[in-house]
């Protein structure tokens, strides 16, 4: 059997402690993870696809078994083109649970042959998103605890004008 | 990195079509999936664990990097006794999903080099379960469609009395 | 196309006003409804079948095309016997709804030809259950907002020794 | 007691696999079926309701007692005017469940002469969406599995630019 | 210990008959109450903030211990500024849970002094809330069950051009 | 407005770190805080209701305005007669959600006068539950991040003959 290849994919606007804890368990499961940006994911993202990608590629320097990339059209087509067999989502609260079911349904019907594995968030990231992480650093309130520093400082360049 | 060793652990009373979904789903996606059959878990089984071995080995035969094992005690110290670093749980309904991040979340906390994946069991075995079927069976209903034929036999030759 | 005949299966141990509501529309809304109760459903119940069943033609009386039975084994064969191709189920909360759907699908896998229809508890009969009333009545708790005068006195009977 | 006529409403945008099974259930249910399509639900609808009722009604050719009719308004008053007493509505999963809980209860103070009731999504169309049909035939995946073909067929002249 | 002030925050547009049922609650379980109404909270609000206060001021003014205030920025740093260690929300289904949760995670995390309460709205206004409203306002139907008449009148006057 | 105090209700079998917290957040936000156990909840427990008050009032020596008693009959009678116009309840998980809910709206029409405020679990002790502990306990797994010491010993004396 060839290595054991996963895909992990997101909008990652940006980068939150949960997703790193998420790509930290898959670097150690699998014997490849690429992290995979939509470029087109969510409306209105406050940072580009390129510096989504940049940030966690900065983030991900431990582990040299992660590549991160953008991407866009059908998730289970670029999966294929990685190689991988494996999708891998990260599951916080029954919300997250319902709508990752119908495109986990969704995508086997597109593509019997991935399979979409689902990993827990660790407790104390439970019900953290890039929303409320954006929501809190609009109205100026510490994020350290939230996301990696290099994420913090970032935030704080894009929505305080100099 | 070693091989990808999985366990799939049940009570198995008895295997649905739902659990071998998962089964055939993990025995392509893992290098070798060991099936434990929990000896003790569930109250008063209507299969002893060995009955309960017997027909999932018969059921697996297909698949040559399956093994069923009984257990009992720590599913984690289990795992790491099979060299296995990944648990897989299949996931249906919400109620499911709650229940088995509890444990995730417990085994975590027991054994944090052991990750549980969870994968979505296909969708015409959604709401199944080993206790609807025994409850069919028992009423003289057609389990057929829900159980493979060898589970099927056996189920009335337990419940229908000579 | 002939009459349109519903049934309406439950343990009703005892029925409370929630289950009175569903009565009352289900009278509403079909030719004919008939209330099953399960002869042997739930485990030691506090009244005896016959006992349910007289309670609750009792409270029916003033639903000409109401009639109540008891009834045992399939529920499906019972609801052709009595020529219905509907079963009426209420829906409280999530964990009604997933229960009852695990039930209604297999249902349909059995028999496809009876369809399973759920109507909505109203407002203040959400979270009532047959449980929490025999809770409250054996700790002395006032229940005559939440079943019928007639079930209220019968629980009185049953629960406080002469 | 009159016919039996139910309303079964929806955007439809576009009709799915999962919507013509409920119409199913429903024409064999009912003595007659009204299917509702919303003139102005959902925001930027993908097709208008002109061609949303074109397409449903080519869909439902086979069931003599089944109509399609654009409408707008309040859904209840609707329901008066074609003499129906009976709301339809599928159910998918819990999400499903809670909004459509909310509607039912606010139609119901509305008029409490009409009742909802739910249906059950059949297995295979649980967690498939109108939505998610339009995602996948955007990023030009196959549908055909998901919706009728006369449906798929009007999805790839939308969405591909001749 | 000094007085016992909670903070009762919400976009109120318009203020529902659940909103002043957990007003009502807390006006009695605490020395003061402030109403907060987030001054851009939601998008696209229907009143002003100022006619929200407003409104909602005429209908607390049988609660002497109940103040009404328009805030913006974060709200824990609003309750702090009034004095206030509690945050009271009301809780409806599951779906306000896990949003609520969320959010009193991150308001945990911001300032672990503050302590989030949760109230259940009562029976009769489960599954109410303020878009309902407005969409049943906006269709000419019937919402003098649901709001305060105040409310009504004002609905009434905003949606319907003289 | 006079004292106020808040009972706090379980079967504490044995108390968790979980409880405890609860507990400290409580003693912060009310005058007084009574922990009740309840002699009968749960089948079957590990501790006696004397053992339990006895654990809990060790674990909660550091409080001095929490106390620590045992009870039986109606919740709400027991917190009228400590002086309590409130209860209050940690909330975990959306299950726990459902059953609180049901409980609350029951002893709410028992008793309008008393109020059910839930408390939102912290993070880490999310899915931790008594059950869990002796489970884990029974199978000699380490429970010394799950539990107080004092707990722990009597786990381990409870559970493993001398």
């Amino acid at each position: 059997m060839g290595a054991n290849i996963a895909v992990y994919p997101g909008s990652f606007d940006p980068a939150t402690n949960g997703h790193l804890d998420i790509i930290r368990r898959g670097a150690v499961t699998f014997d490849r993870l690429v992290v995979a940006v939509g470029r087109n994911s969510g409306k209105n993202p406050l940072f580009t696809a390129t510096e989504r990608v940049a940030m966690l590629q900065q983030c991900c320097l431990a582990w040299p078994n992660v590549t991160v990339v953008a991407f866009d059209g059908m998730l289970v087509n670029f999966a294929r083109e990685q190689g991988a067999r494996v999708l891998i989502k990260g599951l916080r609260a029954v919300s997250d649970f319902e709508y990752e079911f119908q495109m986990a349904l969704a995508n086997r019907q597109l593509a019997p042959d991935i399979e979409t594995l689902f990993m827990m968030t660790s407790a104390e990231h439970l019900y953290l998103s890039s929303s409320i992480v954006k929501e809190i650093a609009r109205l100026g309130g510490d994020v350290s605890a939230l996301v990696p520093s290099l994420v913090e400082k970032q935030l704080k360049e894009k929505l305080i004008p100099q």
